[in-house]
Formats: structure tokens, sequence, C-alpha cells
């Protein structure tokens, strides 16, 4: 098990203070072997919608027995819990904000405890500002050491989840979804899938793309299907619609953002656009 | 020992440019087993104190044998000295200039000597402006490897150390603290340790706190102890006096940055503020 | 061969997304006791060039059997190759778009394959838009495994190289430049190396440097042997002519960027500036 101690650290720390590495130190006074791995300590602070996407995208292409510690944690020292799951086969320990909820829709939960048993945490007196350092750190480095989730506490009654953007199909046949992400390219992430879309219209190049009320194109197969500096929507390595800019930023171009609409229809037969 | 080989870097080089890389190359080179960990690299070029604050706050939760290099190095290639010293059973490899201050007044000073044989650089070719390439990152991964600090050189009669900013108890019974950073959540973080106000004041709870000139009121709990965007203030994870806003940025909505004042006294009887 | 598995990542993905964290699982997932090393995620979208410096400034740092992962990819999708290459006993995986210019023009080329086997990718279903998760993390982790090159395809015909900014000696003896880069600091690093300038002046200490039509003087040993907020030439830890200004920012200071021209010429008998 040694050999397979790999743990994951996402915050919305940032670099430029030692949280993060305090919380390494942590691990490390606990299991001295450990491989660590930044998911990101960019999300903007307290966005625990933006946490959970990332968490969603990483998890799953880490292996079996990873652990990963999400501390996105905008209400720590009040009353919400912290939480140990293990989905796929992976750990997450994480405050019970909803940071879950991408995970939660898209793997199966196969077990999830309360974490309370002070025994496990750095100290028993625990800070009311840094539950990463003090619960989180430590706990993923005991569960990474083969701590059975049983032994930190009870199953939960309930768990917190966030309402994330719907998409829906109209009568008109228009599928509706929104922008929920932009990354540093200015790449448009979207909530629709390739599934959903290639269901509704049983292919993907019979797609018309609106975005932000301009029309985008049909769904292309990567950037440089159009010239440099032209819009295009394209599945992306997450398997979800994006709206592009080949070499450019679609954001900036397309003055789009996260939370603005995005249509799917099929095309009129016999157009180009 | 190879399993402890924890090696941590501090810099002020940022990301966007390979030196932290080829620090890490250089360790690699010549313990392919280190676990490397950045404290953070973001600190602004040529902050010492930022620096010096960064590494107090990181190295208490470090395990014993952890390495630290510290290339906060604005005088690189002029007359200052490379040192490296044993603090609680932890190791710093670091510019003699002041950047140690807060370890230094913090943890037990075991051991201390000048970094002097050349044997130990990447190579007896040093060059005047990449010491953490050429001396520091080689030397700590020696040291990681068992080497002892006494074989790099003797002892130095004197460290170069920062003047701090100072707290003081007036006459009046007020203690008087400096900002003295502020996080990326726009926490300001004051001089200022629990221990201190505890015994002038007896209970924290007692406490009225004063923030460049305008009140915040009590010493609580947590940030939720107020609503998301009124300003508060607490004893924070590293056991310092914080100001904070719940949910909002307190250095944005107070207009205090490092270097302002910060006010602690006791409470009138029967105030509610 | 285990102990030594160390892989690199160099990408422009920036930390606010999980594509670099996406790459690590991906390669964790195959190769669990791997030594992971960031040489940077914030290298400009798409700049191709200034990857390749950053890769061939780190790479002679490293170790033999290195493992470095490029995904400087703005033509991912196309019909752009992946390739996988031996310099110096460390190893590359690279998408075809000269991103290779620098280490192929500073170390010796042992061995080049075309990366064609999907056998060895995370999939045979490759995305057209993330080939830095889907092909060239997975096989640099067969590659620190011990797979040989050979088993990826064959060499390739040709190989994409950028063209470098031009150096020039002059009929009237000045040595021309030009900025590659500056750095957090603000120093401009130039592409004159030391080797051809005391080749071309005999004597560094001879030569006068202008940057950006403004005279900086004879080339020093350090920043500090100006006072502070003075320019300086100096030879970097790269062994290039770098302007900088101690203390300060040359770039903000001198008002000078990447394109900038940069002489060198010898000093007139008796000239003291």
């Amino acid at each position: 098990m040694g050999k397979q101690s790999i743990i994951t650290l996402l915050t919305d720390f940032g670099w430029s203070d030692p949280y993060v590495a305090v919380m390494k130190g942590a691990i490390f006074t606990i299991l001295p072997d450990a491989h660590l791995v930044d998911i990101g300590h960019d999300i903007p602070p307290g966005d625990v919608l933006g946490g959970a996407y990332a968490l969603g995208q990483a998890l799953p292409y880490f292996p079996p027995e990873t652990v990963h510690c999400v501390v996105i944690d905008p209400t720590v020292g009040s009353q919400r819990r912290v939480l140990a799951a293990r989905y796929a086969g992976q750990f997450v320990v994480f405050p019970d904000n909803g940071v879950i909820t991408i995970v939660n829709q898209d793997q199966p939960l196969e077990q999830i405890v309360l974490v309370q048993d002070e025994r496990y945490f750095l100290s028993p007196l625990v800070s009311t500002t840094f539950h990463g350092r003090d619960i989180i750190a430590p706990v993923a480095a005991r569960i990474a050491s083969g701590l059975p989730l049983s032994r930190l506490g009870p199953p939960p009654d309930t768990m917190e989840l966030l309402e994330l953007p719907g998409m829906e199909l109209g009568a008109d046949g228009v599928v509706s979804g929104k922008i929920v992400h932009v990354d540093r390219f200015g790449n448009l992430i979207t909530n629709l899938p390739e599934a959903f879309l290639a269901g509704t219209f049983g292919s993907l190049s019979a797609c018309q793309v609106t975005c932000a009320g301009r029309g985008v194109g049909p769904i292309l197969r990567t950037y440089s299907s159009v010239p440099p500096g032209a819009p295009l929507a394209l599945i992306n390595s997450a398997n979800l619609l994006e709206i592009a800019v080949n070499a450019g930023s679609a954001t900036v171009d397309l003055g789009a953002d996260v939370g603005d609409d995005v249509q799917v229809r099929r095309a009129e037969p016999g157009s180009q656009e």
C-alpha cells in the first residue's frame, strides 16, 4: 500500500501563502513517503462550485486508492461537518458544503462517514480557521496509510449537494445549457455532455451551436478545424460541448462568460453555416 | 534516512521561469529519491521579511530531518554568506540576509555553520547570480543524504537578523501592533500573538480591536461568527490576531494593508460593540 | 530504474484548470512511484518559442533517464505528430512544432521516433484536444518504466525547428543580438552566449553594452556591482548576456522587452563608461 500513497490537494489557498505547504508538512509528518499532487490552488476564494468541477474533472484519471484532500471551505469553524468518502475506489476528504457534487453525480459512492474521531486529527485542539491543516490533511494521510473509513465516524444522515446549472430540451427541439467554466485559454466549457447531444440529435454533425446569442456554427473536430481567430464548437476532452476560438480566446472574442446561455439545435436542411 | 528525504523550496522566483525546476533537477541529480515540496515561490522579488514569515509559519509542521532551501537572495554574488542551520531537528540552508529571523525567534537553534566547502557545490565554478542552483540546492541534497553540517564549514561569528515590527503595551493599557501580512483571502495578519494578548488582558473575550483607525469589535471565534460582509477579529491558525471580513476581503473592505496599526484594548464595562 | 523515475511537465496550461493534475493522474496510474516535477505551466498560451527556451534551460540540470513531457501544443488535433527523443541520456516527449529547438541545438540527439503505437496511449480512443493526457503523459510513464523508444514508432523523416532570433558580428566589429526572455525580476535575457562574446572580443571586460538604444556600460560581475536602481550587463547563470537593474526591473526601468536589440562593442581606449 505504501507504494500507492498518492494524495492530492485541491484548495482555494493560492500560492502566495504557506497554507498549502503547511498541509503537506502535516501529511509528511504522518506519511513521509507520500506522493503529493496539486490538483489546483487557484480556485477563486470560496468558489465551492468551481472546486466541485475541478475535482470532478481530475479524479477519474487517478489510480485506485488515491486520497484527495479538498479545502474550499468558506464556512470553516461553523457547524458544517467534514466528511470522508470512497468513490470508485478512491477517497475524498472534504467539507460538507457541496464541493463533492460533481464527483457524487459521476462516480459510484461506495462508503461515506463523518470525520469525528479526534485521535486522527493533528491534535485534539483544532483551530477554527484551518481545518485543512488540523483535520483534512492528517485524516487523508491516515487513510492513505490504510485506516478504514469506518474508524473515523458513523455515516452521515445527509450530505450537502449544490444545485447545478440546468440543461433542457425545449418543445422547439432546442437544447439549452450554460457556460460553467472558462479555462486559461479562454475556452468556454458548457454543461452539455456529448452523450446527451448525440442522444437528442442522433448525429453531432447535424447540430448548430449558439453562444451568448451568437452563432458559432456546427460541432467540429478540433481547434484547427477553423482558421486562426475563428470561433468553433467542439466536444472537449471531458466530453462536454466547448466553444473556442482557434489560437484565440473565446471569452474575450465572443464576450461570453460563466453563466451565459448556450443553445444547440438541429441544422436546417441545406444550411451550410 | 532515505525514506525521510523531504526537501522544501522557498524562493522569490515565481513560476514563469524555470529557475525552481533547475534547483529541483540539481537536487534530484544528487538524491533521486527526494520528496520535494514547494513552500512558495510567489514571495515578492527581494522581500526578505515576507520570506521570513512564510518560512516561520511552515517549518513547524514538517517532520524532523526535513531540509528547507531558502532562496530569497537580492544580494546574490556579493559578500553575503550562505548558512546552514539546524532548528528543532530540521535543517535550513539560506542566504545570510535575515530570512531566518522568524524561525530563529520561534525555534531552538541547535547548530549553524558557514557553507564554504566547494566540494558540496554543483561545481567549483559558482555563478554570481544563482546560488540557489549552485550552492543551496546541492548542499540541501547532501544534508538530506546525511552529510553532517560540520563538514560544510565552521560556525559563523554573526548572523543577520531583521528588525521586526514592534508591539507594545502603552501606559493607557492599549496594546499596539502592526499588520505584517495580507493573505490571499484579504485577511490582515498582525504581529500580536494570542499568548501576549491573553497574558495582558486575562481573557480574550474582554478585548476590543481597532484596525487602521476603525473599530472591528471583540475577538470572536471564527469567520462565520459575523454575517457575510461584516468585519471581525479572531485568533488565526498561527495563533496571531487576525482581522478578517466574513466571505469578503478585509484589505479591500477596510482599506488596510501591511504596516498599518492595530490596537487592542480592554472593552469598557457594559460595552456591547 | 524505478528509483530514478523522474518525470517533468512543461505546459502552457496554467494552474487554474485541472489539466496538469489530469496528466499527473495518468502518469501515476501507470507508474505510481514516479517523482513528478513541474518545469512550468505559465508559458503564455501557445508560446512555442518560450517553451523551447524553458526546456533548454532546465533539461541540463536533470539526471540521466529523466523523462520530460512538453505540452505546448496549439495545433493539437491537427496533422502535427508527437515525437519522443533521447538527448544527452534524457528523454523528451513533445509535439512536433519546434518546442524542441533549443534542446536540439544544445544537446546531442541520440535517438528520435514518431509516437504512433496506440497500445501505449491512455486508450485507443484519443481526444482531439488533449494529447498531453491521452498520449504524452502515458507514453512518458512507459518510457520512465523502461520502454525502449523503438517500440513507439519509426524515426521521423523530418522534425520541425523554429528559426531563432539571429546574432551577428557586423563589419564594424559590433555584435548584435536580441532580448529573448524577460524573467520575473524584469531581467532582460539575450541570445548572446558568453563564449561567443569572449571569442569575439578576447576579454569580456573590454566590452560595452547597449540595450534598446541605451548604454548600460561594461559587463560586470553581479547585480550588486552597481548601486540599487542602476542598470548593468552581466553573464547570467545560463551563460548568456543579461541586462538587469540592481534591486529593480530592467524591463520597466529601461522600457525594453522581448525582441528589442542589444549591441556589444569593444570599449574605446580610455573610456570609463
